[in-house]
């Protein structure tokens, strides 16, 4: 019953497969092997974006932070949610990456910017020589709240960022659960809606350790490529990472995988929601469930030994044993329906 | 007949294996696998330094720069040799992650610093607050030049460096070849000699990527661990990384398939040296050969589509038939003898 | 009627006068010049600090971020006002300066931080290897409101900050006026209080352009001659810093000055609080009144050429004559009670 | 007897009179000061270059480093002679500006790059993304040895960075030495050369501390004030850098200033060179003398309490009386003949 991240999860064979299949003879080192020109054809299909290029690294965080860099000046602010990821989550990567950029933190509820919040933080922001000035805006997709913008609620977002000049980035870490969960294209959620470079995460979603970093607008390739370098996340046998994403996109496995995760996290949910004493946090749009339950139940999942985070984290086992804590949990691609039925039966008591 | 790097090599069946191995159930992410403690034993007792801390990551750029991060202030001074890879191929990855320090060049025959000409950089190295500051002084080995430091070469090195208040980095991505190049103990090219932190190469020696980075000293060992993160460089599904590194540590496969690259490329070295209008350019320590042989030799390699580059790059393969040109040829693990005697071959007409 | 700020103001002649005595023969540079050993033990005396290291540079900008840079790690988070300079007013030089360090956004009204709010960010703050380390407690005084801390209300938040291992940081860009308004002793206003580092300002209390850092531990001192020289910021021909500095010190200049900038705003302050439809936003307790008036009030001030800027900015001289609007109003030790008089009789009507 | 530098000089009664003059009633901050649009419109004249964007700070390493990073990304090389300020005396500065670029060095006699050297560096620079790119070429006229690039010198330069597509900055902290040296215009020895960013120095040659940035191209003006910004180089009340530069322009007094010192050491060096035992190291071509003669007149000179410095710095002056040693002597503005003739009558023994 592990519930802690999907991070934690192993490895679908299909993708252990494609590293086998991949380990024979020599291959051109640093991207530059024949598979990751496939792949970038693959990916443009996908995205039907004939233009866009694409590069692969082993983290979100450096995905997310070079692709930053490369929109945001280090005099610029990045608007994003209160709780994103690369403002939460990445020790300061954006800042690093940027060469000192600020974020400036929007608020909303359910993990989602709320549009008029976004619009008095780009009215209020700096245009003299004295202020940051506006950067870019980033977007998560699935949110850090396990729920999900629309392809127009994305769009409407974007346009606002476009008024005032801004690129958009969206960190995709859970996008392929989005796409799961909305139905919508891939296109329609990014480059459609405005999005102009989109972090497309493999690794939670069942993949060893892959990201793709989509560039809609290829303008700043070139950029992209000597700030990965020079960080240090070219990977110099990079048919590794590009047999991993290969397979990942294959037959829609990517597609699989995540609606795999939904699924189980909406079994979860409705199972939680009926439960007495307990209600949701978040809505639950994707892989991932914000609920508060009785301090007794999560004493039972604690003690059979289910992993998961009290959330927000202060909060203890001790005390009432009726009152609600929140948690979070959090389903992967191989996540099991008998897993879910279990950690449920526990919380039932 | 690939000759280009030890990057174009695949993976022994032993990495695989193990990485098949490691894809059951949930793992704790970001290093927190039971695995990486073992690992961390494991690396402790071969190099006798019970009290180093150990970190994986997935590049030598990167485990070099972070290194140098933590030994060296923005306003510092690295000390390398001339052709190091620090300043050659890492596109100023170091001066990136230490906020701006400068690389101080330093000269010597063969790859390898001369004693002397250190000396007279470090006495030379600013003091008053208008220079940059002595730093850290940087080695490698094996060197650039497929040489290696003796034990004794390096700890006179490290001695200077000492003399004047200096860390010592020393950048491994060959290490191993070193190793069995000298039969030098692992302690002994290290901490024994006065190297602070190493960075053990693992993916340039059989692994698909994967790079420790030994603190001998654990005192900067938090500091390592906010820099990996902030640079994302911590990756998610750790055990894939420490599987790596576990299966390249046991029974000495690290030290196994860096023997078999050295004595290929010992095959290869004495093979170009019969030829008539040959030499080499530099004594042949470990698993590259750099030496000059004819035009017409190259030719024929070059029809035959062996792959290997012309050292220095500016050379033509138009001109003089029996015009020597320098070249460098690499050996990996996975270099058969059958290869190498079928390259000398070509070169003999 | 100049109330945009106190950096419109002229000089006062003993400044100029000390510029002209500073101009005689050669000097030595970079701070060798024998008046600044003078102005160090002076400086140590006016704070009862007699290890204190006392550097000179020419913007307040550059004293915060340079302090912050010596106590602030890349990876982490200086805790601050959300009106603070260091926050609203350079640019984000902060980041900068320290590497990108992250700046956390405390509440508070009047311009000062509460001491709850401290404490619940404090509280909040990352752990974690993911998280942005806890860095340091930046404070300002005056405040950007106009408002002082009193040395009991300093050592409480310097008391929070230490409990959490931080080092504090203190803007005094108007210091001067603070010591003035509250009558405390230098020393309990910084480090009796618990200070570390003090820019001290002196360009907005009457110099051409000149601040001192003080720096009550020594031990950084030299990592900031290093940090100062590699921004720019050490001054070649320093003896025209230094000199600035000794006139300002001379017989107490900076608190008369200070204490006349203070009266011209209580000055200003009473009689506006006296007009109909008036009221002050915050308590004027330095050089500085925020107050809000009829917009009728405002247009004849504007329409007579008073200077002064609308706070916040989005507001505008169209619209209902009764309506109040709120303004800053800085008054500097040139502002004389015949120009507050006569900008009283213009908002009177 | 100063020949340390020319930075311990006083400034001449014009330039105080400028700040006593500007010292009158409010002046609006940050070059928004009236003064400084007429000082823009006088340097365009003076430079021919209507368009240019013209911008003052306090410090020649700020207007430098500035400078550099508008032309340099952080994956860039600058080109500079290995003996430049910006690599030996800014303590990094110019890694620090601009984001960790490198500081690739050019030789060349008398502290002049050689074409040959440039070319074959540019010919090297990186192109792939291992290697840090081509970025910029930084000159110095008057150079670190005392010499001057004449305007045909100096346009061949740039016309191979050109080709190469790097923009030049042309560092002139002592630029109208070599104005008065030269006999050329402004105009012939920048932008009609082939510079892009001027930094024209004002400080060693007579002011307190004020440089200007000239940008030939105003294409990166928005970006040079927001990195002058950020790096705290903004002054405040930046009326009394406008007024320094404006006495400095006006009736030429820049050049005169500049003529002065250099006639100053062109007796200096011809004196020396008279000497028994003495020789000049560089040509003497503007305000410095590097020369070497006897140690005993070293002691004689030293004993007199004459300053300068020996150059290289590694010299005694215990040792055989009649070896020579060398020194570097700098002129100022304010050096008198009586001063020059009484060191020669000293060293004459």
């Amino acid at each position: 019953m592990h519930f802690a991240s999907d991070n934690t999860a192993p490895v679908p064979p299909q993708v252990l497969e494609a590293l086998i299949a991949a380990n024979h003879g020599p291959a051109m080192p640093y991207g530059a092997e024949a598979a990751m020109a496939t792949l970038t054809d693959r990916l443009r299909a996908v995205f039907e974006a004939p233009e866009a290029a694409v590069y692969l690294l082993a983290t979100g965080t450096a995905a997310n932070a070079l692709s930053l860099a490369c929109l945001c000046p280090p005099w610029g602010a990045v608007f994003c949610h209160a709780h994103a990821h690369v403002e939460e989550d990445e020790c300061g990567a954006p800042e690093f990456f940027t060469g000192g950029a600020k974020l400036t933190l929007i608020g909303g509820a359910d993990g989602k910017i709320t549009p008029g919040a976004l619009e008095a933080a780009l009215a209020q922001g700096g245009h003299g020589v004295h202020n940051v000035q506006k950067g870019a805006l980033s977007l998560t997709n699935t949110t850090e709240a396990g729920t999900v913008y629309s392809p127009d609620e994305t769009a409407a977002l974007c346009a606002m960022a476009r008024a005032h000049g801004l690129p958009v980035h969206l960190d995709g870490a859970r996008f392929a659960n989005a796409v799961a969960a909305t139905g919508a294209s891939p296109a329609a959620l990014t480059w459609q809606a405005g999005v102009d470079v989109l972090c497309l995460g493999g690794t939670k979603n069942g993949l060893l350790g892959a990201e793709a970093v989509v560039l809609f607008n290829p303008e700043k390739a070139w950029e992209f490529e000597l700030r990965r370098k020079r960080a240090g996340h070219l990977l110099c046998k990079h048919r590794y990472l590009s047999a991993q994403f290969a397979a990942y996109l294959a037959d829609d496995l990517w597609l699989k995988l995540a609606a795999r995760a939904n699924a189980a996290a909406a079994r979860l949910a409705e199972g939680i929601a009926r439960l007495p004493g307990a209600h949701l946090v978040h809505p639950p749009q994707a892989n991932a469930v914000f609920a508060a339950f009785p301090r007794e139940a999560h004493r039972r999942a604690h003690e059979a030994g289910a992993q998961y985070y009290l959330w927000p984290g202060h909060q203890s086992l001790e005390g009432p044993a009726a009152e609600p804590l929140s948690a979070r949990l959090v389903c992967a691609w191989s996540t099991s329906d008998d897993e879910v039925d279990r950690f449920l039966a526990l919380l039932g008591g």
